[in-house]
């Protein structure tokens, strides 16, 4: 009986915890983002210097606090679940030990910063508990369409690559030293720089020839940022196409399908569909 | 009577300020328009200093001038329009407002410079004046193909501004200081400079790590760019379609109307097209 | 008989100047188009200052023979064609006459670089004499396309400066003025530099107000480029949609519309076409 | 029977060097692809000036070892194929020669650099080698529709180099030289670097009227960079299009196929499908 009744609190904190759809559910999801929100902000006023500075002690507090709470949580969420092994090793699993551990390990060695890039990464979260997905709309379609992209898209993107090893490799051996082409792999940075129109200006052709040249890969670039944009907008008209306006009823007289979807007769031959 | 003769005058100023189908009011729409261009170049001409001290009274009176013909029109507006409180709660209304107080202002306090930006708000009056949008064609698929966009564009805003802040943490460790990373949020602000292309160069990697690594962050910037756009595309595409694929052919039986182009039966009743 | 022999040199060099279907036609085309090039690198070349002091004798008779050159053909175009009227005051008239002037001033005043600018404008020549446009293939479609955008782009356009007019107020408020927004004007231009993803980095908001505000503009930014990018892919996929994939043959058994171009049967019916 | 036996092994040899299906002919590709991304490396790494100075030795040892292997591979290619002249002659085979020709040229003379560039393009070859065209799904329509798209985009790019060298020429004749605008060429460099929203900054307006021109040549490149892509979309949309829209049956009287979905008979024979 005992057990029943901790199988019942388990199963009642497993609904407020994993679920968004009662209200103490919902109100977890929501104490959550914000907590979120806040440790991410801690973290970056600890990097301003001056801020660091002033009002260290408060940062420090705060930051052991959200990281108890975010190691409670991380408990709480392992025996809860029903296999909590499915549950460390998924994605968010990962992220959630990834990013209570920095604090802990600041105990033991002085500053352990790279690990609190993994807290940035529990923003992910704000999707499932907004249920942001939701307002994507036909979200199937746009990410069967983004899926059906990214083929293809790794592969242009592979190509650009290639192209900047070689545009690049070119400008160092034509560009002068001075201006910052002083090596292969910077010549290499320079091209991507150029060619994706980011174009920072730390490196920029001085000399008439790097110039044609730079020219000429600025409006290759140019005319290359239309491939990735065709192949998405391609696939989502394809998507869009196939399932907004027609619906896979076929008609019961003629077997004629693609009816619309307010369609209430059959197009082909006028029977009640 | 004399009430009535009150009520005339009203309506007909009501006709001149509200609408312009009249040559009277029309002529009131393009005066106002030109008040509003002249007002945003003094703020403009103010702003500039050497123009400030030279010119500094000419600027001031044209300023006062402006100010109180805003006001006149703005009370004005007030009088004549039936439901005041209807149009000084509305967006134009208050932006109305706005533009006329903070002249007022200057009498009370030395400069309050803030207020002077709603007056380029009076701008977007444009649109309605010169009547642009009946330029954009069939305006109403054009705005809901935005509608139906803005949902998709903001969650994917929103994923571009999450990825900014871990792609802007992980620069920050990465990066030198020197080079301007100095802290999470600076990191962040240049890694959304980095991810749009904009790259003012401003700050800019120079560890051969961190420009690997801001390589990486531009490439994928030159492929996500092709997310929103697909996502207009389409929706345009899907929207514009619409139209194009159905026709303008109403139902003899039911008068239903958007019938496919192809379709020999009404799809609503089916009776013979 | 001497007015005909005339009449009939006039009609040949007709051939000739305005004509490229004959091999002498071709040739004069051809040949009009070097010399347009050249006359654009004389331009090029004697604008850089070392390259000007040292072969500037040599520049300038080329330029002296370019300009006869081009006056030569200018007064033979007024001479072959029937209405010399309505070529002077044509597009590529002005353009042909003001592109000979500069030369000529320089006689009477000391140095008219103005009108240089216009001898650029006669390249447009090179889309009639290599009859590139033949290359854009469907260019009816094209065309058709691009001027149904035209108008929405426009106002599209017109919005970005008013957002641009609005934003760069804003930040001239909040940015220091070390920073480079020293005026209106100034943080306008930095708003058009930004949202338009150019990103000079000549003025750059260094206040974390600053950065934070940049910040949403980039990515409103990011966002925004969609729009002009949708509507020229949805009007041209409406245009080629429309007279690519169907004809505008109607079935003359049961008068359906819409068939494939090489549809031989109506695909309606099965009566032959 | 010797012969026979060469035969044998020459073409054994030729299924491992140019078929990639059996497990040797994979592992061969796969090496060479690792030879090739570690040449690259090498001369990047050599161009790296304190790497050279540090490991100068070991780097010129790798890159001697990577030339025979290169060598030997060029050689066995053209012993193993049946018609040499055709591979020696080929885009590959050019490009095979020439990444092994510098490192032997360096014998004889003190460094020949510029032939390493043609090393990077060997990398294209991972293409080939990793079968990525396979991920690109219906290739052949992605490929059409970027070489119906290819003749638009260059006229097009041909419009924007003409409209830069008329902007430049305008910028080079309004701008202060103090600002960099020095010659017309670093002008119309100038104006490439800004439509094509690169935006170094390396130049950069100064004075109002060029600040005010360069803001309406940004806001022009806003607009135009939508053309291109357009083309590429609605080329794209054209050919996934012919592919969706029509379905896989084939008519059963004359097993034509590309049947309309909606199709009742077939289009080139009128047999009832």
């Amino acid at each position: 009986m005992k057990e029943n009744k901790k199988q019942n609190w388990r199963s009642k904190l497993h609904i407020i915890i994993y679920e968004a759809d009662t209200p103490k559910g919902k109100l977890f999801d929501v104490v959550l983002l914000f907590a979120i929100i806040a440790s991410i902000v801690l973290v970056m006023l600890e990097s301003v210097e001056w801020i660091d500075n002033k009002y260290h002690d408060i940062l420090d507090i705060s930051e052991w606090i959200i990281t108890i709470l975010f190691t409670i949580e991380y408990i709480a969420r392992i025996v809860v679940v029903k296999k909590p092994i499915k549950y460390i090793t998924s994605f968010y699993g990962i992220i959630d030990l990834l990013s209570t551990i920095p604090n802990y390990l600041t105990l033991f060695f002085a500053g352990s910063p790279p690990l609190v890039a993994f807290r940035a990464l529990r923003l992910l979260r704000v999707f499932r508990v907004l249920k942001l997905t939701r307002y994507i709309g036909e979200s199937t379609n746009f990410v069967r369409a983004l899926k059906a992209s990214r083929a293809k898209i790794t592969v242009f993107l592979f190509f650009v690559v290639i192209l900047c090893i070689i545009l690049g490799t070119v400008m160092y051996l034509v560009e002068s030293k001075e201006s910052g082409f002083t090596s292969i792999p910077r010549s290499v940075y320079w091209a991507i720089v150029t060619l994706t129109t980011v174009g920072y200006g730390d490196i920029a052709p001085i000399t008439p020839l790097g110039q044609f040249i730079a020219s000429i890969i600025m409006i290759m670039g140019y005319g290359i940022i239309a491939v990735p944009t065709g192949i998405v907008s391609s696939e989502m008209t394809k998507v869009s196409k196939k399932d907004v306006q027609t619906n896979t009823q076929s008609c019961p007289s003629c077997a004629s399908e693609h009816h619309r979807d307010d369609a209430e007769f059959c197009h082909q031959c006028g029977h009640k569909l």
